[in-house]
């Protein structure tokens, strides 16, 4: 084991003192920052051997280092192992970061490698500014470790399809109106888009060129009177190309995004985010001219849902609710008797999804995980390691479908046979927090800061802390991810907030986590709406889109105040309404049992 | 009436004629931006007889406007009349700010006059941005007015008085120490402070300067090697001046600073507040090498209370609380019996305070507020406009004093006699604020953003709010306010937030104003405590340092939930057991009945 790798490591050593390279960095990215790298774009792997979805690799004539995160650490040693790979674990303490690494150990002269398309601009800036005193070169302009790469997979292209008006709610030509008019509040002539959800929003396409995300690899390049999309020919039908020349979009080659940039027309300020932007592409537009560098306009635009997309994901929604409901019972009723796993349920579910109309795709791979398992947050069953799963304990299940009418996410834990009174106190606080938070009123100007610790107070009270996140933005037929709002509460003055808007969808998902014993979340999406407005200035709340029941063999009311009764009761009755036309027979009379009144 | 101040405006454009300026900026503030201007500065009073404390004349040729906020327009209509100034109504829709006004009117080749010791170095800026590429010269040298202000009172000195150190916990030495480790940090070779509070902190001394700031004026120049005060000498003794010397601080005289800042020896970057510091001293600083512009680094010091000083104030607010208390219980007992108004009552609330051991002085002025004059947040009964009290509906009272063990505010919302179900809602939810508020608990990291909501929650959910901050920091026989810290919801990229660190002060203040009716406000003043530090982190807490009660006769617990409820009888336990020593006889059963459990 790890013999290959030692020998490609070797040879990317002689490749890299020939082109006089002393460190070279390899991350995990595709061109796009996306979320999930498909296998064309994983060298990292390729080289070091080590399977995670998160890690960078580093080489230097005297070592190559893997640093990744607190979820890999036991996978990383052993993949790393015989391939002479020292692991760095990412936030231990004494341990370097990359920027931390390389300050230390590069010497002046010295260069410092890598393929600029794979690495941000933001992190190319942070070497620049480390480095920019100090006579050391930075070479991004050439993927050295590709030749060694024989059998790499080919480049991920599918066909692109459009999203029709009456799903997407407004057409290409306004979407693209609304963008110059930002662009011309910013004083920008052009705006370089990267980020694939943006452009597939923009554009109203979708594909399947990244694992669970329906975007196309591409680049969109808009100015005053042009917009330009960087697409695969391959991608393109006669149809669609004609869609979006009808548009006003027009389609050129993904692999001529670079140099149509060098030589086209510039006649301003180029809008570019480099948080989403390759350092290559950075480079290159800040050679022609001057660098708007913000949020890109479109982001905002995508997450603010209009109410033709709003209609269809409430419905969608209750729909995938119905699924994973029937699932949940299912589990109840058949854990102990029936032989299960976690990946055979998370298979059956996944099953279960496909058959709701209009089901493209699962918008993240399920994570299904049993008792201890799910308290690692991001735990992944593997066909090498899994639980079989008894009459006992908690399951916990996140999960969520692309559909034409939207795209889900959704997590319940619910008790498989006894639990203890702790599992009990920790459930019902979790479940208090996720109610409370979607029940919150506030003033319009609040952002995911203000409201977090809603939610984290039930936990916080008790000594009791998830480390993570409370909520994220999900796209519309896109990533299950997206921004600019969430809901955190942690202070970074360099981050700007975003007030949370009508129109908004975010999860609302605290958790509880306790290390070889078990793992809780309760995850709802709800969207932002208006109430009522008066002297004291325009109220909002949240209404909730998932249904599904919060499993009451779990909950002890004892945690609860009488309000938070109150809430889930009033939860409850809400589900069994949106719920029961789906349900009928036995399984409409555990619905009822399920969300009757505590 | 107007006509004097009328015949000043004539001659102030006069005399802006003959020096060539087109547009003079008249604020509101002494050299240092206290939050109380002394006679000596009130040089906008002097011109147009518009006595608020708050306001800026702006004269030109053509017209002399005043900007002041809603709390005075009726008073400055009044005060304005006859004297042919232009009231401007700050916040008002489609009334432009004073840099949107001269930005319209202020042409090519004009000039803006101010006298550039009372501008702070912050609007300062602002102009240079709004007019830099405008050929508009700044005029910030001169105070063209003062020539017409012969009867101007003198410039406020009294002695300043030495802090001992087993009153402030931390000698003079100590706290240069830590200033210039600070500064090492920052790469700054002086700081020049400008807040007259972080002086008298860092120099542990007090003095009278100010109204109800236990201050001198003063600057500080703080260098590697040497420390020096500009202070008036007619404020040392002997006795000071030897103290100061023994601490490594040299005296020069008050108005020696611009002349020494010009040409004492400068090597290296000067670090100064450009919210903090006059335009003047800015703009010569900047002459003379780089700036280092952020908050004091005095400003976290001071507002960290070492437990020296925590076990003064928490005694001295003890006594603070008994004193409040027992002018409650007579206002409640008397109220419709014997005459009373807002001044007699805060007289003699204010006289009760003085027969405190260690009384200096009010922190603040008194605010005596009856009825719907409470509903007016920063109501001031005045001779000329004063309520009579009679018994029935709230009577609200915010005051506080300096005493030699600290700086307390405290405010208290009381029933006289009947009072509306509407009014009860009101008062037991501000109750619920506070004490929900004063019982959170939350992990190290947090700032005044996260925390605010738990105060405004219980008003938000009724669509309710209050339209001010729930908390400030306060000084240790200091500034009744004080930064860095705060407690407020609102968003605003460029203003940095301050985590909470144990030992700060800080008042919880939520409130409920309905105008023409009837106002509320609940003030208590917390310390930040370390509560567990475990796997998720260090856990903080808040403890009371007010012990007052809250008045039962207004509380409706039907709008309070069980933990609220228990949460109040906890904290009239612990004012009873507080109190308790202070009160005998008749007024020890009113303190028991004031303090039972609900």
């Amino acid at each position: 084991m790890g013999v290959i790798e030692k020998q490609r490591i070797t040879a990317l050593q002689t490749l890299l003192r020939e082109a006089g390279i002393d460190y070279y960095i390899v991350p995990t990215a595709d061109y796009h920052n996306s979320e999930y790298v498909s296998d064309y774009f994983k060298m990292r792997e390729f080289l070091s051997g080590f399977t995670g979805s998160a890690g960078t690799l580093v080489v230097s004539g005297k070592e190559a280092g893997l640093w990744t995160d607190g979820r890999y650490f036991v996978q990383a040693e052993s993949e790393l192992e015989g391939s002479g790979i020292v692991l760095y674990r990412m936030h231990e303490e004494n341990v370097p970061t990359i920027k931390e690494y390389l300050e230390k150990n590069v010497e002046e002269g010295q260069t410092i490698g890598f393929d600029g398309r794979v690495v941000d601009a933001f992190f190319g800036k942070e070497l620049e500014e480390a480095f920019g005193g100090k006579n050391v070169t930075l070479a991004y302009d050439r993927d050295i470790a590709v030749q060694l790469w024989q059998d790499r997979p080919a480049m991920p292209v599918s066909r692109i399809w459009v999203v029709p008006e009456e799903s997407c709610g407004m057409g290409v030509t306004e979407k693209l109106g609304k963008v110059r008019e930002k662009m011309a509040e910013e004083g920008a002539a052009h705006l370089l888009l990267s980020k694939l959800d943006d452009i597939m929003w923009l554009c109203n396409i979708r594909a399947n060129d990244v694992e669970c995300n329906p975007v196309a690899l591409s680049y969109a390049f808009i100015s005053r009177e042009k917009a330009v999309l960087f697409i695969q020919s391959a991608a393109l039908t006669e149809e669609t190309r004609g869609y979006l020349a009808e548009n006003g979009v027009t389609c050129e080659e993904y692999d001529h995004a670079a140099a149509y940039l060098k030589s086209c027309e510039i006649d301003g300020k180029v809008w570019c985010s480099c948080a989403d932007i390759s350092y290559m592409l950075y480079k290159l537009v800040q050679d022609r001219t001057e660098l708007v560098d913000k949020k890109n306009p479109t982001e905002l635009m995508k997450a603010v849902k209009n109410p033709v997309e709003l209609e269809h994901i409430r419905e969608c929604y209750i729909r995938d609710s119905a699924a994973l409901t029937k699932f949940l019972f299912w589990m109840k009723e058949n854990a102990g008797k029936t032989a299960m796993d976690e990946l055979s349920v998370a298979a059956k579910l996944d099953g279960m999804r496909a058959e709701i109309p209009g089901f493209l795709d699962l918008s993240f791979p399920t994570i299904s995980a049993y008792k201890s398992n799910a308290a690692m947050a991001h735990y992944s069953a593997t066909e090498e390691h899994f639980s079989r799963i008894d009459a006992e304990g908690f399951y916990l299940v996140d999960s969520g479908g692309q559909y034409e009418g939207g795209t889900t996410d959704v997590t319940r834990t619910i008790a498989l046979g006894a639990v203890t009174d702790e599992m009990k106190l920790h459930f019902t606080r979790v479940a208090c927090a996720m109610l409370r938070l979607a029940d919150a009123r506030f003033l319009y100007g609040c952002t995911g800061r203000n409201l977090d610790i809603i939610a984290r107070a039930p936990l916080w009270e008790c000594g009791l802390d998830y480390k993570h996140g409370t909520g994220h933005g999900i796209g519309y037929i896109l990533n299950v991810h997206e921004g600019p709002h969430s809901l955190r509460w942690q202070y970074k003055q360099e981050t700007p907030e975003t007030k949370l808007e009508e129109g908004m969808i975010v999860s609302d998902e605290p958790g509880m986590y306790v290390q070889d014993s078990h793992g809780i979340r309760t995850e709802n999406i709800v969207e932002i709406v208006k109430e009522e407005k008066n002297e004291y200035g325009q109220f909002m709340g949240f209404r909730h889109l998932t249904y599904v029941p919060i499993d009451l063999d779990a909950i002890d009311t004892q945690h609860m105040e009488p309000s938070d009764i109150r809430k889930l009761n009033a939860y409850h009755e809400r589900v069994y309404e949106k719920l029961a036309p789906y349900f009928e027979g036995a399984e409409l009379e555990l619905l009822k049992k399920a969300t009757r009144a505590v």
